[in-house]
């Protein structure tokens, strides 16, 4: 069976075991910090309809793998039988999820969803085909509460500041202000699309600089005047709620405008008073996507702004409808595999160790490997993870096995009026112990993950 | 987006909030026992080449979901473009995966791997097309020491022994000993596939009946008395080493029957020592496929017999083999999904509660709602996951969201001279209490699930 090629899928990240204790911790952090906020969790399929797939944005198609039961000719498939495909983010398949088992959630309802997607993208660094992200929305009926526009970053923030990783900083901005800004100075006054289209140019502004954009909007059909205004809000950045004037310096008014401000002040107030320094009202922030309709999110990491973002999301009016009643949100999605990539590759992060083992038991000789068992055992009994050495190799090779995982203990079984003894390997202490008793020190019993300085 | 109709899609199971938190539940002790053991976590990539994943069996074609990317028309991909497919389970993964990093992995490799798999088999009960498997398995280079096979089904049991479910059984086999018995009965001694066909009949024992089981094997050309011996060997089953003598009153003598008779005594008399009650040597047990080559597992729950095996293994002499060298290896695989789909239909096993938030933090009115938060904010700092109440609905509405999922208890704010003051709802105790010192039963910290009657 094994006899074909062996591959590697570029694009399709796969992890060596000290590199997937480092996902594990991460995912981890992540859960636990979710669910101290009272998130639920949700899993989805992978597979969803292609045509819903397709419904969220225009040209989402080209990232779509498609999936079909190879036996199954496409003559067979059945009219009622849907052309299914892989998901490619958490918020299509959550959209689904409430509008089918609406009457079966309590609103407003907060989930977390932490799984694998997948896009057909050209592979590229920080880029991949199969990757996980962790998503928490809340949705509610009809209206959502704005206050909750707040809470999203706050979690975020508790996140990050728990993972070894340097300062990320949560880049905030309320769609509202773009639009409203850019309504009082005549944009979208004949034609709505505008604004759309003056957004989705301004938030190039990272890749290729004021100048470019200036271009762009002028093609575009701005004036001059317009695109240096558009680019002077998009210039401001603050800490604290000084953004606010610095709005009002720019002389422009509209009650949308007003709106946005107020919204976005009610969030950076929230944040100075509960997770001061992490986040920012950065009003370039504007998210490609068009049904984002309040707060938006990203995320940088200090150091790294180049990557993009790590962490972004948004308020929409409408995550799901079926028509009757509508769903309101707002969500933020965390893309662990390209952070993880990103501090993998630069060497940021470390694990202690490679396996959850904390001590290996040697065994003397094949006979006694029974009483390597019971030690084994009664360490476990007591959350001790160990492992039995494999062979009753000479006990220099057994140590090396332990060296080699980089589990830190070695445990030689007494017997008789011999007493056990455990040995350091890192140290070369060995002292008498009780397997009933003995524990390891608490930052040894569970392998540790650190941020690292990088490889030069 | 949201206007495309919402369908079900049969054999794509989805869980609520509180049956998720079930799942979770068995896969954290899952996790956690695989872990105790010193196995390390892989996850690999969902796709593999549909060659690879063809080689496994000569019937596997008919499961597999091919996967292609939408905008890619077939003319467009590149020769050197494998075509690839969803794996059907995470043995072909975990093989690809040991020669392709075999210079970076030490061996015996011990890991663990919990994902999702995919079949595009007819959807039935128990049976669906996107599943959950957890698998344990040991592979080394050239040879693997047999001591393995007795440790993979204690890992198992301590497994079940830690899930809230009824009495779960290991039937242990050994392939050897029917092979053995059957050359020693005559079968195989012209034609070598007699063994196998011999072996695929037997094994249909529990769905057919012996007396069917005696036709077929007639019908493929064994004599009466030979079809009887068979049915004689596989009635055979004893919790202690008695098997032995059973086998031997048959009267039947072979080189592998001895062989495979010491082998499955070892690991039975392991299991009497380490695990008791928990195994059972089941001479009927023989697996389908052809590649197990000594110890071979299922499991049974009692009282669901006819539900077939939740957790099924062996051991194989070539996991994998790069044409120079060979992995053998011994694995065993849970079927989560199949035993969660049975406990939660049969209404075998519930959640305590449908968040894990144990406390709804309530709130007087908006203006408040900055206090409340400081309230959870010391809570989530000790560990106890909280929720705000979305809005300063009346208390009573606050209790009652609290109570729809769950949370059991309800947390009021207090201000200036007034104290804070937290209410069970469950039993309408309410006592005084600080933000900063308060923690709930460790019986309500985090949802507890447990086993329950039946729904009759």
């Amino acid at each position: 069976m094994d006899r074909v090629k062996v591959t590697k899928l570029s694009g399709f990240p796969e992890y060596l075991p000290a590199e997937r204790i480092v996902e594990q911790h991460f995912l981890d952090i992540i859960r636990e910090t979710f669910e101290l906020h009272g998130f639920t969790s949700l899993e989805t399929r992978a597979v969803e309809p292609v045509e819903r797939l397709l419904g969220k944005g225009g040209d989402a198609d080209k990232e779509i793998y498609g999936v079909t039961r190879l036996a199954q000719r496409p003559e067979d498939r059945k009219d009622s039988e849907a052309e299914l495909g892989l998901h490619f983010d958490l918020t299509v398949p959550f959209a689904r999820f409430v509008l089918e088992n609406a009457g079966k959630l309590a609103f407003p309802y907060r989930r977390y969803q932490i799984q694998k997607v997948w896009r057909g993208e050209r592979p590229q660094e920080g880029r991949y085909r199969e990757f996980t992200q962790a998503d928490i929305d809340v949705v509610d009926i009809g209206e959502l509460s704005p206050h909750f526009e707040a809470e999203m970053p706050l979690v975020i923030a508790e996140v990050f500041s728990k993972l070894p990783i340097g300062r990320m900083t949560i880049q905030v901005n309320n769609r509202k202000i773009p639009e409203g800004f850019y309504r009082g100075i005549g944009i979208g006054t004949d034609d709505v699309t505008e604004v759309q289209s003056t957004l989705r140019i301004v938030d190039k502004l990272d890749k290729i600089g004021p100048d470019k954009v200036k271009t762009l909007l002028v093609e575009a059909g701005r004036t001059a005047e317009q695109a240096d205004q558009c680019l002077a809000l998009a210039a401001i950045r603050t800490e604290d709620l000084s953004f606010v004037e610095q709005v009002r310096a720019l002389g422009v008014e509209h009650p949308t405008l007003d709106e946005g401000l107020e919204a976005l002040s009610a969030v950076i107030r929230s944040g100075l008073v509960n997770a001061p320094g992490a986040m920012v009202a950065d009003l370039k922030i504007a998210r490609g996507l068009d049904y984002y309709t309040g707060t938006v999110y990203e995320t940088q990491l200090e150091g790294y702004e180049s990557w993009g973002s790590f962490c972004s999301g948004g308020r929409y009016d409408a995550l799901a409808s079926d028509g009757k009643t509508t769903y309101p949100g707002v969500g933020i999605s965390i893309g662990i595999s390209r952070l993880l990539g990103l501090l993998l590759s630069k060497g940021l992060v470390t694990a202690s160790r490679a396996t959850p083992a904390v001590v290996l038991v040697a065994v003397a000789d094949e006979e006694s490997r029974r009483a390597s068992d019971a030690v084994a055992r009664s360490l476990r009994a007591r959350g001790v993870a160990c492992e039995v050495a494999p062979s009753a190799a000479k006990f220099g090779k057994q140590i090396r096995y332990a060296d080699r995982r980089g589990i830190p203990f070695v445990w030689f079984p007494g017997e008789g009026d011999v007493a056990h003894q455990v040995k350091d390997i890192r140290s070369g202490d060995q002292v008498d112990a009780d397997a009933d008793t003995w524990t390891p020190p608490a930052d040894d019993l569970t392998p540790t993950v650190v941020a690292s300085t990088p490889s030069p």
